[in-house]
């Protein structure tokens, strides 16, 4: 089968080993984000080549009947497509203080896709879960070295979710991404995709889902993907789970020279705990809030698009902040609690443009 | 004459064109900053190569008798030393958010040396400042080209200072740095060094002073080292003038990991508005604060070095914070109003270290 190239017009490369990039913001100012601006997060060096033809999805464990589907096999199963917003737990972390581990992304590492596949309950029903099992364990094909406290550890790529989530309708096991099969990047041939969640739970190159007896704790789970916070007076340790309330101004950019008269200042916010309720902008600095128009498709799990006409009233030096509310009344922080890896910054976004004097 | 070589240890580039570095902040944990581990600001791609038979300094405008001095007659009149704290206006512009315009320092760009020299004072009063100088001009000889508004423009580096302040006893025209003559990116042959002021004041490489009937609006005057806030509700333009009172932990590195047991965390803090007069060290992120030890020499225009005894409770990941008060009251904060450049960011020093268990 032939892939595509990934183009790389409005993305920018964060790292090269693992493959890492992110999009500019100005390219994600559309409801769909296409694929070839689409952020990548790999973990290891290498980008799984998956041959379909050999290639099966293996479905064992705390199960009745284990199964072992080809890629046919899997796309004659009852498939549903979906809009959902994937957002890299490392997103934002270049804007935590002081500096956090990791790779340094901007805000860019967030995207919008039409997702299609077949709803993970469907597999899970077919296999027959048993009583015992609590976790859904989802392994990918990505493997490689990992350091860690000075070791070198051979390990694997593998998630997992809770019975409830891995049960529920919209958590899909994908095989075409905007109605395409997927770039080898993205997952080909098949990836989850976890509405909701960050996306480290949206496990690409799967080849296994396991049931679990109890809960997993591998690498991924639990010596990663972990805010780990201060530990003097309030020790905390958390796995990174649902996506916090978030918005981003896609325009104008930080640093641009808007001219005067009007200029609508545009953006997209998203939560992984409800729809978005409200997006409230300053053009002072966060002095005084107004609210923008959300506009645009609505559609649980992906983000929503939001505008506002902005006149600015003299020529100077303006800082624009947008913040996001979602139904279940959260509501973006100034900043966020330090986490060591940076992990879920979701603060207000906040950018400074110029109007010059005519 | 000979000229040592800047060592660049313990320094790191910020920029390579113009020359800029700065100072590892453990380098900067001693009372005096070595001489080849000084931060470095210039803003011209040449550092001046003077040669000090053929150099003079000038001494003009509105006086009554223009002087101009060999570097011999400069040597022959009263000098006096003094240890004064440095720190470019552009310090810690990293840690601003939104990102500022400038170049990228980190909390590097300050250091503490010995200066000798003549206080401009007995220079002004041999040439005798009429009724009518308001300011005066110090013009280095370095040049070159700026980028303004798409212009290309031919400069050169000049700054005033009020009468007032250039005819305080502590404004020197110094010609050794720790007892030795200028290295060349330090301004040999001569310099100025205003005490409590953002370095761009301290005009390096210093050929003319010129006494003005009224304020100098050049471009390192008007149009840098200007605090440039948002013009919506509040339009705000501001020269950068005395250095707002501020810390740093210069002991243990942010990300450094530390063995439990007793630790002593070490900083240094100073201010442009009077003496520290005390600094208070949060181990927990900011709940709680406690009192750090001040020690060591104390002098006006210096910074004082700290010193706190600590003892991690438990194994964990600790932010530190550094908050020093003046004797004017001044204290440092969270964060500081936006400004274009980024200049002057004195908020709160804040770092992670990690306590592994044993």
């Amino acid at each position: 089968m032939e892939q595509a190239q990934i183009d790389t017009v409005d993305l920018s490369v964060v790292s090269e080993d693992p493959a890492c990039s992110e999009t500019a913001l100005p390219a994600l100012d559309s409801w769909i984000t296409p694929t070839e601006r689409f952020y990548i997060r790999s973990h290891f060096s290498e980008v799984p080549n998956v041959d379909v033809s050999s290639w099966s999805l293996k479905v064992d464990g705390e199960v009745e009947r284990s199964l072992d589907l080809s890629f046919e096999d899997l796309k004659s199963l009852p498939a549903r497509s979906a809009v959902v917003t994937l957002e890299c737990a490392g997103n934002s972390r270049s804007y935590v203080t002081p500096p956090a581990e990791g790779l340094r992304f901007g805000h860019g590492a967030v995207g919008n896709a039409e997702w299609t596949g077949v709803p993970l309950h469907e597999l899970l029903s077919r296999a027959g879960p048993k009583k015992g099992a609590v976790e859904a364990l989802f392994e990918g094909t990505d493997a490689g070295e990992e350091e860690e406290e000075g070791l070198t550890l051979e390990i694997e790529y593998a998630r997992s979710l809770p019975m409830a989530k891995a049960m529920s309708d919209d958590t899909l096991v994908a095989y075409l991404m905007n109605g395409e099969p997927l770039e080898p990047a993205h997952g080909y041939p098949v990836r989850l995709i976890v509405p909701g969640w960050y996306g480290m739970a949206s496990v690409k190159w799967l080849r296994r889902v396991s049931l679990l007896p109890r809960p997993y704790q591998g690498f991924f789970q639990g010596r990663r993907y972990v805010r780990i916070t201060d530990g003097e007076s309030r020790p905390s340790w958390e796995p990174v789970k649902s996506v916090g309330v978030k918005s981003l101004i896609t325009r104008p950019r930080h640093g641009e020279v808007v001219r005067q008269g009007e200029f609508t200042v545009h953006g997209v916010a998203w939560s992984g705990d409800g729809a978005i309720e409200g997006l409230e902008l300053s053009t002072d600095g966060g002095r005084s809030w107004r609210e923008a128009e959300l506009f645009g498709p609505e559609s649980a799990g992906a983000w929503r698009r939001w505008k506002f006409p902005w006149t600015p009233s003299t020529p100077g030096h303006f800082i624009l902040m947008s913040r996001a509310v979602d139904s279940a009344g959260n509501t973006q922080p100034a900043s966020i609690p330090w986490n060591f890896r940076g992990y879920a910054n979701n603060s207000i976004h906040t950018i400074a443009v110029e109007v010059p004097a005519e």
